[in-house]
């Protein structure tokens, strides 16, 4: 079956759009998605950056959060609500996500892009990631345990270097199976077709 | 008959993107598009930037090139050939736009775009405008003295000041009558569709 991964940042704004919308793309085009968590911060760092762009660029932030509204509205996602606090801190949310494989994975994180950007939680609060695992029916203790074992850190460092490898930037990314990069909510049908042709 | 204002700089390869479809889809979509020519020089000034964004975040910079050989292909346009010089000193080009009004205008953008994005050419270079003049009819020497005089210089300056208030801080953009901002050449079809409601 084609492939292609799906690099998201629990903070960024724009891949959750795409986190919402992939699978019922991809599903259609007959693409198999790979959800990939990574962190921006060190990405940022690299370029010179010590927060969001849209935080450092006022004016490009105003237009973000206005967008975000139009673009939820055009996708009939639920009311766009975002967190006080932006960018969230994700390294928590993150950690589970890389404990969780496939499904459960695809699941627990668009539960926490619900959380962040439809009901204005903080995702890096222990409470909000513990309402959403028990939503989920998972065991939160033992899902907080699990993902702060040293293998699940390992892991989430090794695929942000990955990001990093492969020129990563911002989020989110599509990269299909010979290496092409398409990043941005915006090039997810670019990325399918491309899935496709190769 | 529905309206939507259409703000493109001269060395924006996005806007290059959108001149080259934004007349197609508005003319299905029963929208009269005005073109808009700014300068994004100052308003990059304004946000601490001495250059454009993709030469001060090389990451991001070697996408969007990338990006536009994709895209181009995508959107079925001569083969992507890029200046040697980015970002061209729009100001010649952007002078003679403002001299024009209506269809001539927006010939002579699309003429301008083409020599810079598909024949590699400086579109700073008087030997460059005036190829185009010659071909779209008109007479450079004149045009030239035209596009020298104060009034157009005035001109320009203005729609430079006034993309300033409307927020913007990039191109391409399009803004609809009741004042909605949709920046770059990925939201124009969400542009046409919001002209279109209003």
């Amino acid at each position: 079956m084609k492939k292609l991964d799906f690099w998201y940042e629990f903070a960024s704004t724009y891949s959750y759009l795409a986190a919402m919308r992939i699978e019922l793309l991809a599903g259609a085009a007959g693409v198999y998605v790979n959800w990939r968590p990574f962190l921006l911060g060190p990405i940022f760092k690299a370029q010179g950056m010590d927060t969001s762009p849209f935080n450092l660029f006022p004016l490009k932030g105003k237009y973000m959060w206005r967008d975000m509204v139009r673009c939820s509205e055009d996708l009939k996602l639920p009311k766009f609500l975002p967190p006080k606090t932006f960018p969230a801190n994700p390294l928590n949310a993150s950690r589970l996500a890389v404990s969780f494989e496939g499904e459960p994975r695809k699941e627990f994180s668009r539960a926490v892009y619900s959380a962040e950007f439809t009901e204005g939680k903080d995702i890096s609060d222990r409470t909000t990631l513990r309402e959403i695992l028990q939503k989920l029916g998972r065991d939160p203790e033992e899902s907080f345990a699990k993902a702060s074992e040293q293998p699940v850190k390992d892991k989430l460092r090794a695929e942000t270097e990955e990001a990093q490898k492969l020129g990563i930037f911002g989020a989110p990314n599509f990269v299909t199976a010979d290496g092409e990069l398409f990043w941005g909510n915006d090039r997810l049908e670019q990325a399918l077709a491309w899935a496709n042709k190769i």
